[in-house]
């Protein structure tokens, strides 16, 4: 052992002083908030992912197909069937989780010398790996109702021109959804400021009231949708985030992804899980209902709420978000303070799951009042 | 469909004409040519994983262990129990691949305005990663017989003064390593220079006549020892890589890691070879006695063959080295053209794999001679 420090090693200048990133993992008896799928996977899934990985552990001394062709054709498939929109295997890439596939387009089209913009709050890993890939950051607005106010929005392409641009749609950590037509002239906008990617990131789509805009790819080559699996296939511990769009995009992602990028076991993984999308979507359809009932009382009690189309829900305010995520984790419920000032964020969990959360809010409130 | 091509989309100007790495993935009896291992695993070790990962996938809703404790304490066991030399939890770090634990040092201790030199020909991922990453490449010497010329060696570090420093040993393509004390020397020019970070890569150290460099750790904050269960653990379809160092070096990646990089399913497949580390290092020692034949008889035959201390060996020479290739490929055995002139690289594989490639070379010298 040594003594030596982070900041005692030739680490890049932007690293010092930074902690990783990551929500506390805290052992308490609900946990509601990293955007988890409460529900295992039903044992028929469990038994079909073992039998497909024994049979991948067959030939586990030989590299994994690098291109991962049969899962993203099947991903492909999914996405086809559940759009409208067809969508074939060329127009698909995957890799370990969203993060991966973010990281990658920001290698291939943003990284030293260029900038990314994102509206925030939302998901911060989009500016943690514009860090990490040496691409410049540019934090653009948010109205005061967490939409995304399209002239200021427009403003800020036009001033910065971006080379790649974040659209999180429903949007994390505030859950609503950013309406096609924004997207649309966010698109546009970006195109005409500079030839740029915009990366819209579906990581929540398939609890949202809308649809997704898969089916505006199409012409639009500089268009990224990128998904997940962790949230609407409950495969968090698995990491498959997959992308969609123009052929060449997928080409263009291949000159900088790791080769062997994806291990042979996550794909089989992957597979069986497609394989149970059916059953896995009625546990999403369980998931919004719950939702909403979150949504719902939560207003009843007399909190605020953003409106949500995700997995999760924004309530406040609160003078201090920090101290009522404090008290709501000393009645055994942790929740989300992704710091934004006045706002927490709950998952959506299993019916008693939300029951315990409603409660412990319910007494906040009426301390509060008291 | 669309017909726009990479170079139509805004990519980075340096993957502008470049290809994506990989070798030719062709359906060919004989297949010696990514230094795969040859051995399936065993029966016992498939139901292992088949196992583990079934337990697994019964928690897959819930994002991995972000910090991989349990898997990265097997693998300091196993570090400790074959070099002799201690290692703690603290001081390993793993990832996808180690191609993915380089992306991160270079993230973290290169990236852009900064660089690193490897002694080519080394392994061609060093390189390309820095280039993935933003790090500026340089390309060191190596001596005629493919040896570091120490002189010549510390000569490019003082004037080059590189952020980072691969020493792959043993090396690929050419399969020799590096003696001890020229990658001490090497250590101490690197410090002289610039305070900088010397990577040891040692993927291949299991199959070294010599022993692991681990214990040059100790009281060097700088030095990186980097390896991976593909080779020697038969599981190159499972990406795993890992690194040991000082803690701080451990604490430092993770401010550049991907949280949850490593998926649940690849954390327990890993555990469950970990488990079984007897048999597979039994599988190694075959595979050392089939290297050290195959560099007998290439050179009773008459060919030049590199000193190999790894899984594979060099051999020429040849005037077209790809003209070989293709002839050695024509008679149903594919080995590796890595580009260096003259030379091409043969996977040690089973007795009758090998033998099936020396019958090809043989042949291939008799037509030569004739």
């Amino acid at each position: 052992m040594s003594d030596v420090r982070i900041d005692d090693l030739p680490v890049r200048d932007e690293l010092r002083g930074k902690t990783p990133y990551g929500a506390p993992q805290l052992d308490v008896p609900v946990r509601l908030n990293t955007n988890e799928n409460p529900y295992p996977l039903p044992e028929p899934l469990v038994e079909r992912i073992a039998e497909r990985v024994r049979e991948a552990a067959r030939h586990l001394n030989r590299y994994p197909d690098r291109d991962a062709v049969e899962l993203r054709t099947r991903l492909a498939r999914y996405l086809t069937d559940t759009s409208g929109h067809p969508v074939g295997t060329a127009e698909v890439w995957a890799a370990n989780g969203s993060n991966e596939v973010i990281q990658q387009l920001l290698q291939t089209f943003g990284g030293p010398g260029r900038t990314a913009i994102g509206f925030e709050p939302s998901y911060s890993m989009h500016a943690l790996i514009a860090r990490g890939t040496g691409t410049g950051w540019i934090s653009g607005p948010r109205g005061e109702d967490f939409s995304i106010d399209l002239e200021a929005a427009e403003k800020a392409i036009a001033e910065n021109r971006p080379d790649v641009v974040f659209i999180t749609t429903p949007n994390n950590p505030t859950g609503n959804a950013v309406p096609p037509e924004t997207v649309l002239a966010l698109y546009e906008a970006a195109q005409a400021a500079k030839p740029s990617i915009v990366v819209v990131d579906e990581a929540y789509v398939e609890f949202s009231h809308g649809d997704s805009l898969l089916p505006l790819l199409r012409g639009r080559p500089h268009l990224v949708v990128s998904r997940t699996m962790s949230k609407a296939f409950g495969a968090a511990g698995l990491r498959l985030g997959y992308l969609a769009a123009d052929p060449a995009v997928v080409d263009a992602v291949q000159l900088v992804r790791l080769p062997y990028h994806l291990s042979a076991v996550t794909q089989a993984t992957a597979l069986a899980a497609l394989e149970h999308t059916d059953t896995l979507l009625g546990y999403v359809e369980q998931l919004k209902a719950e939702r909403d009932r979150l949504v719902g009382e939560l207003r009843a009690i007399g909190y605020e709420v953003t409106a949500s189309d995700a997995n999760f829900v924004q309530f406040g305010r609160f003078d201090d978000a920090h101290e009522a995520w404090r008290r709501i984790l000393d009645r055994g419920v942790l929740v989300r303070d992704n710091g934004v000032p006045g706002w927490l964020r709950v998952t959506a969990g299993t019916p008693e799951e939300n029951d315990a959360f409603l409660d412990a809010v319910r007494e906040l409130k009426k301390e509060h009042s008291a």
